[in-house]
């Protein structure tokens, strides 16, 4: 693994324009679907390996014709989202023919560790080159064989292109893993995908900047003005849509003066979905539950469990909920408009909905165009994260001589700081590329 | 130290209004200005205590009338910027009735350590209440008495006001510092300031992400297409305006075209101004200097110190560059609109200038408001950073009660993701407070 080839890449990347950026994309989509029957044998090897695991891992692991059309179709929507290199985010006069502009630039290298998910490979890679970034990734073991191959088809793409097949760099081994998590100045940022446990793991063991998602203890909140209709049907919806995801609920918590108007109804609905019902002594006092433990209210439960906690006052509920969420998405329930405005200003988490299901929290809901990751830390980026959370910003400052022993001293220069529209690519950099 | 006490105040901060916030602001000017007997006498003994050492710290630990005046003036100036909590970043109608907000908030609890200069505590403290932070300061020990001063003065006024006194913490021990490290999930964000090796230190001995600033190695490239004025003028302004500073240049790179004719005019005004010149074979060839060894490359010498490098091409220049700064700010002077967009491009610092000093590099002569310092790293905020360094995002979700399942399956509802303006403050939150 030569991390200092990689590195030297980001140069190269710096200086490409949209078009060399989306033209490989374009090849590289071919070259998938022109090497599909070499991608299919080298992922039955890892099948044939994989034998007796769970039927979940075999089916993330399971790379076949469905499969690689969705990822080359996903390819293709990346090279036609538009280019976030050189964005303008703030342009400004400092002073006559001194000219200040904030742009993204891609962060350099990104270090992506994620599980046995072949697709995820090329998803991640298709999102890095269209941001200008180079990438060291590291697969799950189980895929060894699909990734390679995978990897074989990108760059040989890329060897013959502006870039050369330096700009990416697939690792394999565990020993890897550490060279990896210790590669300050040549890995920019982390992106750790898998289990809360791993995502620590990686957190503890680096200085170099993590993007972690930690994990999705949601919640929603009925409150005493609900519409029980909405309540309902988002909470069913919450729970049930897809359990073993990240922005699924886990505790539901609802005013007492509802509660018994709308816990039967719940209980009915969940009833018919599958859900195991979970409940304090008030709420087992108006439906059939089994008890909640202390330990229930942190529990991740990736499955048709729920929680339910009876609650005194919306302050008893925003409490609760500073106390067990993971910060990732919480709703509340009401139509009035002052429990709306107190829970969505006073709940920390990174996404805070009124009158719909948490399910909605994904970056295509959001209509990012890409999603890069969910990130429930607070820096950096937050929440659902599309493709600027791997662009860095850059200052650029163009004058025609000027120095800032003029702007000081007796009888200094005042600064104009005249704020301009950002509209368009860097003028500095004279206009598209 | 109670640092759930300051965790907790975030709810309050979070629920604060601009009017509150600024109002605190101003009350604690007041206080500062009224309470200036007390703050010079605390100081006196400070300074009683640091007799003996170097007259730059204890111009620094000084606390007088002039500076207590600067300080409340720029208190009264944050007071007046514009509040960046609840500031639009982003708006959308993802469907009928469903809309998306994406908002600054306040991180939550900055952790800042600094060094032994008082009216860091109150520029600090102004810009984390002006921001909606709660607060953990510790402070250099040689200013004890009068950091414990300004926090008496600050809690005096806080404790009366809606926030009570817990939003701000002084530690005064070392063994608070390794506390503060340690307190994850307690502390959101640590802004160290001093020196390189103190911040890597603090960045290797936490898992709370750290807004560093590493340090200041700039470099000036002067290319053979340069304005012999201009490239004589920004390189004596950016060595010598104030030369113990970040953006100050260290390493001058000059093409060898022009390097006969303007190494002599530099040789000349470094002369004139008093700094030493360190050289390479080729340079000292042309003009009288000391040879540079390998280490002057690669060192920050925060005095009238310069090393020159002659190069054969500006590719030549940017390699240079690429190996031996730090990221933070790197000039050309050129009259080649080709050689100042590569160079643009390809140099990755927080901040790339062409034709003006690197000593532009600064929150204030950026027109960002106020500083709350520069930084070297690339995630998170890069560069100058302003009140947007302590501000992160939530996404807001206003529906009435719409399910994921509906937009899923057979027949399923499109999502219109129609962008609207982002004009003004929040509509999920009724507007401004």
């Amino acid at each position: 693994m030569d991390l200092c080839k990689v590195k030297k890449c980001t140069a190269i990347m710096a200086d490409s324009t949209t078009a060399q950026r989306n033209g490989l994309l374009l090849e590289i989509a071919s070259a998938l679907q022109s090497n599909a029957d070499f991608l299919f044998e080298e992922n039955r090897k890892d099948m044939e390996n994989a034998r007796g695991l769970s039927p979940a891992v075999l089916s993330r692991l399971k790379f076949d014709r469905s499969k690689l059309d969705t990822v080359v179709e996903s390819v293709r929507q990346v090279a036609a989202l538009p280019d976030p290199v050189g964005k303008v985010l703030m342009r400004e006069e400092l002073d006559d023919n001194l000219f200040l502009e904030k742009i993204n630039v891609p962060i350099g290298v990104i270090g992506m560790i994620f599980e046995a998910r072949p697709d995820a490979l090329v998803q991640i890679a298709s999102l890095c080159l269209k941001s200008g970034n180079c990438l060291v990734l590291k697969g799950g073991s189980e895929a060894l064989n699909t990734n390679r191959a995978l990897f074989k088809v990108i760059t040989d793409v890329s060897k013959d292109s502006f870039l050369t097949s330096s700009w990416i760099e697939l690792l394999e081994t565990r020993d890897d893993v550490a060279k990896m998590l210790a590669a300050e100045g040549f890995i920019d940022l982390i992106i750790p995908r898998g289990s809360y446990d791993f995502v620590r793991y990686v957190m503890k063991n680096t200085t170099i900047p993590v993007l972690g998602h930690a994990e999705g203890l949601c919640s929603m909140y009925i409150d005493k003005e609900a519409s029980i209709t909405k309540a309902v049907d988002c909470a069913v919806d919450a729970k049930t849509n897809a359990p073993g995801t990240c922005n699924t609920i886990e505790n539901l918590i609802v005013h007492k003066d509802i509660a018994p108007s709308v816990l039967p109804l719940l209980s009915k609905a969940f009833e018919k979905a599958g859900v195991k019902v979970l409940g304090d002594p008030e709420c087992q006092k108006i439906i059939n539950c089994l008890p909640a433990s202390e330990q229930d209210w942190d529990t991740e439960y990736l499955a048709l469990t729920i929680s339910i906690k009876i609650v005194n006052s919306i302050e008893d509920a925003i409490a609760f909920i500073a106390e067990h969420t993971s910060h990732h998405t919480d709703a509340i329930i009401t139509e009035d408009e002052e429990s709306k405005k107190l829970f969505m200003r006073k709940v920390d988490s990174s996404s805070v909905f009124c009158n719909c299901s948490t399910r909605f929290a994904d970056g295509f809901r959001y209509g990012l165009g890409a999603e890069v990751g969910i990130s429930t830390s607070k820096i950096h980026a937050r929440g659902p994260v599309g493709l600027e959370g791997l662009m860095t910003t850059k200052f650029l400052v163009s004058g025609n001589g000027q120095k800032t022993g003029s702007y000081m001293g007796d009888n200094p220069r005042a600064f104009k700081h005249r704020m301009l529209d950002t509209n368009g690519k860097s003028e500095i950099l004279c206009g598209d590329r």
